[in-house]
């Protein structure tokens, strides 16, 4: 079996049991649920967490279901945070609450909420009672530093002073953590030992801050077409990514200008020069930083003792595909 | 002890629990969390809960923070609904989403989601793998029914022909299930076993579907500085309530008229003047549902052998405070 099967294996067996958990009989409710979930999405953290599980000899009925469950969660935060940033493109589509109207959308993040519990329960059915304690905490702890983390997030729109120091903690919060939550469920389900489970939760953390300062260059570097989504919306949103906090540090007085007109900005060729800008004084500071947390992912993973040799390959090449991948 | 003595700890109790969860760094998302919490609330729901504990002989501890969970999973569902709902008032003060935005109040919502499921783990560490997922299975499950209720509120608010019928599974499923859901757990923390868990279920949800009928009737009767938030509001939103859909059944055409015209207006005069033929028409109908709900609930209640007759009076005192209170 090659990386490609083994990837397809997984995602087809977690989207098989997201759709078995997210359907009910009121209908619009149900309808914009899985919404989302049916438009795509690279299941990168059920990859994870059934690779990570794999690799140290885990059942798969288990990490199946806990993985549906980290990613029907990661949906319901992407539908609130699109009402919160009123954004309305995603995947490529309309986002949730532009087809269905706030109230619904609301409501279809709650649901996926309370689905991703219910989901979760069912992976932990019968583990010992220490261990269960243990699963629920690091996926109930993990949620609310992620709120905390998009908090941040918004806040940080309305300062002009971030630090990169704080920007790695809001990252490490709003997006990391989910990644760190991903692995280390894959442990625990797996049976692993508490010091196992943290090199699983600190790959996961590695991982998942290249993939957001990734995600942060892609949003001024990509074909917008390939990302599903329009480009330059963090700047027109005054979002603080490590590309403006490293441009302004490194600006002259002039190129600080056009950086402050550009952010928050409702004028498309103020936006567009400021990107430039931005581009041209943090691409490549952003780029050494993502490879920097890359090897540390991947330095994690080769210290663990692996019983699965394709799961060790496949948790190396995702670390490696978030800093390559073009959307 | 008196009763009034035995809510009061009890109160108290949950009330420096949920204090003791809900703070963190990030201030304003923390505020907005405990902004309606600190703001009353009657804290039906977590002595209902305790109550069904002690009436098993359960532990304070698990029962004080399994109640704080319920009570936190309450003011989450809350903080949405007002949004949805588009509320403006609740418990004398403005709702969340007015003071805070509505970002930063889907953020405290989902928050709250997360924290009671926290406290919830908190609660349950220790109890056997059994009864732990029994327990975040009825937390979870009644997260989702009270999902869909609210989802069937929506949708009636858009339809003419609600039937009776229709009425009680939707206030079943938005608030009785959170009733049952506590009574429910009050027994299962306290190790009781599936049949006296099923009764205290029964228990909770006959109370829940009395309560939000007197809610309903409230919503019409109430004095509005005593109720905390507007009267009428139910008109205005074109909810079908008990009263609405039992007036309509037993309206002359000219009676029928008035009702429509109000129902959704916001024409003052003509949402009064609707209020009072649904009064004149349905207000006796609804208190007698209330009360033939109360009475099985207080069956319920009879039906269990009690290892605490404090805990047994405090159960029977909710259920006739839920049909005789005035706010």
């Amino acid at each position: 079996m090659n990386l490609e099967e083994y990837f397809k294996e997984i995602t087809d067996n977690v989207n098989e049991t997201i759709k078995s958990y997210v359907k009910g009989d009121t209908k619009d409710l149900y309808d914009a649920s899985m919404y989302l979930l049916n438009a795509g999405g690279k299941r990168l953290r059920p990859l994870i967490l059934v690779s990570s599980s794999d690799l140290l000899g885990g059942d798969r009925e288990r990490s199946y279901k806990a993985a549906a469950a980290v990613e029907v969660l990661h949906n319901f935060t992407l539908i609130h945070d699109d009402i919160m940033d009123e954004d309305n493109l995603r995947r490529g589509i309309p986002t949730v609450h532009v087809v269905w109207g706030i109230p619904l959308a609301i409501l279809a993040g709650d649901l996926l909420h309370a689905k991703a519990f219910e989901i979760l329960n069912d992976s932990l059915k019968g583990l010992d009672s220490q261990r269960y304690y243990w699963a629920i905490s690091i996926f109930t702890k993990s949620i609310i530093i992620i709120s905390e983390g998009q908090a941040m997030d918004m806040d940080f729109e309305k300062r002009s002073n971030v630090s990169e120091e704080e920007y790695i903690e809001m990252i490490k919060k709003k997006t990391a953590q989910l990644f760190s939550c991903a692995s280390s469920l894959g442990g625990i389900i797996a049976g692993a030992n508490e010091n196992t489970v943290n090199k699983l939760s600190s790959y996961g953390l590695n991982l998942g801050i290249s993939f957001q300062i990734i995600d942060d260059i892609l949003g001024l570097t990509a074909d917008e077409k390939e990302l599903g989504k329009p480009i330059y919306s963090d700047i027109r949103e005054g979002k603080k990514t490590i590309l403006v906090i490293k441009a302004l540090e490194k600006a002259t007085a002039n190129e600080r200008d056009v950086i402050i007109k550009g952010l928050g900005s409702k004028n498309q060729e103020d936006v567009k020069k400021a990107a430039e800008v931005i581009k041209y004084l943090a691409l490549e500071y952003a780029y050494s930083l993502a490879e920097k947390y890359l090897d540390n992912a991947l330095n994690d993973i080769s210290s663990i003792e692996s019983k699965n040799e394709i799961a060790g390959k496949a948790l190396k090449y995702l670390g490696e595909f978030t800093v390559k991948r073009r959307k």
